[in-house]
C-alpha cells in the first residue's frame, strides 16, 4: 500500500524541486504551501489547465511520458502567449491506484524532461486517487512590469503573424489513432515529426519572451484550439475584426495520397480548425516590422492577415473569393 | 449548446472579478494568464487542492451550494496554515454537460460566497467537460517576508495548541449520509451545526494571520486530514516527537445514545482520524505564552499536549495510562 506522503516524495525526487536555491522561492514542496518572495521590477503571471484522461487523452493510446511532458507543456504555452518567463509550477494529480506504479514513473519522467526544458520548478500540488487520471497544472511566470502582452491590443491595421506550422499537431493525432484512409509507413520520414508535433508539443517561450521585452506585438494568444478560435477570441477582446489569406497560413505537409478519414480535411482545415498547435498567434504595428524582421528567427514567421475595423473575420480563399471565418476549433462543451 | 468561453463569462460574473481595482491585480481572467504586481515587503503565498466527486464527495448527498463553497474554503485553509491573507484563486472545474445549468449556478452561488467572505478574487482557471465533476482550486495569498509559518519549526519543550473543536466535520458526514444507529431527529438543535460544520467548515483564517504576524506559532498546519495524522506530518517536518491528553482534546459532543454505526467510533476517536476539520494545530515556545492568553479569542484554543524530543507520539489516555499515536487519518491512498 501507498500512502499520500510516499507519493509526494516520488514526484518531487523527479522534479528536484526541494532546492531553494532560485533567490525568490522561499519554501518549495512539503509545507502546507510555497511562498515565493516578490521582486522588485518583476510581475508574476498564473495560469492553471486541465487535462483529462478520456477528454484530452486516452491512456491506451498516449505513452505516459508524453502525457507528463504535454501536461506541463500545455500550462507553459499561456504563460508564452503573455511573454512570461516561465518560473513555478504546481501538480493536481489524481490517479487510479493501479496507476501509481510504473506509470506514474513514467508520467513523472516525461514531466521532469518538460520542467528542465522549460526552467521550471515544481513548488506545491495535491495528490488523490479517482477512477481516471485528472491533471491541473497551475504555472507561475515573471516578466517585467507593463510588459505582459495581452489579447486584447490589436488596432485596424495592424499585421497578423503566426510561428510555427499549424495542423501539424491534429494530423499526429490522426496518425496515432489510425484514422488516416492510408496508414502512414512507419518508416516515412515525416511520420516522426507529425507524431512529436501532438506528443511532444515544441512551446514558443523564446518567441513570446522576445516579442513582449522589445514590445513589438500589440495582441497575443496562443493557438491551442485551432487557429480560427484563438483568432476570434483575439478578435473579440481587441474589439476588431480581421482578414486572413488562406495561401499564407503555414500549413502541415500531408504526404501525397494520405488524405485523412473525414470527409474533406484538408490541411487548411487542419490549420484552421485543428487544435492543439500551442504556436502563437501575434499582431503588430506595421511601423514595428523592421524591427520584427531583425529576428534571428524571423523565416519561422509567418505573416497571415491583417487586422480590420468592425468585427468581422474573413479569409481570402485560394481562388480570390472571400469567404466568413467561422471558429471552428475545439470547445469541450461543442457538439464536435 | 453552451460553448466554453460563455461557461467562462458565467463563472466570472459570479465572483465579479473583472474589476481590477485590487491594487496588485494587473490583470484577471479573459486572457490567457492573470498578471499580478510583486510589492515590496510581500511574500506570495500558494497552494492548490483537489475536490473530486466520488473521492470527496458525492454529487446526490451534497448539495451544489457546499461542493462550491467548500471547494473553496477547503484550499484557502492551506493559505490560513502559513498565517497568509487570502487574496487569488484560480479555479479548474470539469463537469458532466448535465450539470452546467442548475447545478452551475448553485455551485457558482456558494463559491461567490466563499470567496466573499475570505477576500478573495478570482483571476483564472480552466473549464472543461468531464463524466464526473472535477475541481482543482489554486490559492494565493500574501504575507510579510519572513513571517510565513512553515510545519518545521516545533521545537521540543513547546506546547501544542489546537483551534476550535476536533470530529464535528466527520460526524456531520456520518448525520449527512445517515450512518447512525439512530437517526438524529431533524430537530435536533445540534444537527445544524454538526451538517455546517461538514458542508460549510469556518475556516481559521484570522487566528492564523494573528498567530503569523506576532510570531507567535513556532509550526503550523491545519487539521484536514486528522489530527493524528497532521500532528505526525508537522513532527515529522519538524524532527521532532509529541505527547497529546485525550482529555485535553476538545471533542464533538455526540447527543446521549447516538453512538455512531462504525464499532468504537467515539468523540476521541472522530477528533483524532475524523477529516476535514480545517482547524488549526500549532506548537508555540512556552516563552510566548503569556503573549499567546493576550488573544481576545484565547478561550477557542486548547492546549492538547507538548512536544519531545525523539520522533515518538504518543496520547495519554483518560485512565493515565500512554499508547503510541498512530496516524489514523483519511488518506487517499490508503485501506480506509
Amino acid at each position: 500500500m501507498i500512502s499520500e506522503d510516499r507519493l509526494i516524495e516520488r514526484i518531487v525526487s523527479h522534479n528536484g524541486a526541494r532546492s531553494l536555491s532560485r533567490s525568490t522561492l522561499r519554501l518549495g514542496v512539503g509545507d502546507d504551501a510555497a511562498v515565493l518572495a516578490s521582486r522588485p521590477n518583476t510581475e508574476w503571471v498564473v495560469s492553471c489547465d486541465a487535462f483529462l484522461e478520456g477528454v484530452h487523452f486516452l491512456a491506451d493510446t498516449h505513452v505516459a511520458d508524453s502525457i507528463g511532458y504535454k501536461a506541463l507543456a500545455r500550462a507553459t504555452s499561456d504563460l508564452a502567449a503573455m511573454g512570461a518567463r516561465p518560473r513555478f509550477f504546481l501538480l493536481t494529480l489524481a490517479l487510479p491506484i493501479g496507476r501509481v506504479g510504473k506509470w506514474l514513473d513514467d508520467f513523472l519522467g516525461g514531466l521532469g524532461r518538460a520542467s528542465r526544458r522549460f526552467g521550471m520548478t515544481l513548488v506545491g500540488g495535491d495528490t488523490t486517487r479517482n477512477p481516471t487520471i485528472f491533471i491541473s497544472m497551475t504555472v507561475i511566470g515573471d516578466i517585467t512590469p507593463g510588459r505582459a502582452v495581452t489579447r486584447s491590443g490589436a488596432r485596424p491595421g495592424d499585421l497578423i503573424y503566426v510561428t510555427g506550422v499549424l495542423g501539424a499537431a491534429q494530423f499526429g493525432l490522426l496518425v496515432l489513432t489510425n484514422r488516416l484512409r492510408k496508414p502512414i509507413h512507419r518508416h516515412f520520414r515525416g511520420r516522426r515529426s507529425l507524431l512529436r508535433a501532438h506528443l511532444y508539443p515544441a512551446i514558443q517561450v523564446e518567441w513570446g519572451a522576445w516579442l513582449a521585452r522589445h514590445r513589438l506585438a500589440s495582441a497575443m494568444i496562443d493557438v491551442s484550439d485551432g487557429l480560427s478560435t484563438d483568432l476570434s477570441r483575439l478578435c473579440e477582446a481587441s474589439g476588431v475584426g480581421a482578414r486572413i489569406w488562406a495561401d499564407q497560413i503555414p500549413c502541415v505537409k500531408i504526404p501525397h495520397g494520405k488524405t485523412v478519414e473525414v470527409p474533406g480535411l484538408s490541411p487548411l482545415e487542419l490549420a484552421l480548425n485543428g487544435g492543439e498547435d500551442y504556436e502563437l498567434l501575434f499582431t503588430i504595428s506595421p511601423r514595428n516590422l523592421k524591427r520584427l524582421r531583425r529576428a534571428r528567427r524571423f523565416s519561422e514567421l509567418a505573416q497571415i492577415g491583417e487586422v480590420r475595423s468592425g468585427g468581422q473575420l474573413t479569409l481570402v480563399q485560394k481562388d480570390g473569393t472571400v469567404r466568413p471565418l467561422v471558429a471552428g476549433g475545439w470547445d469541450p462543451f461543442g457538439s464536435k
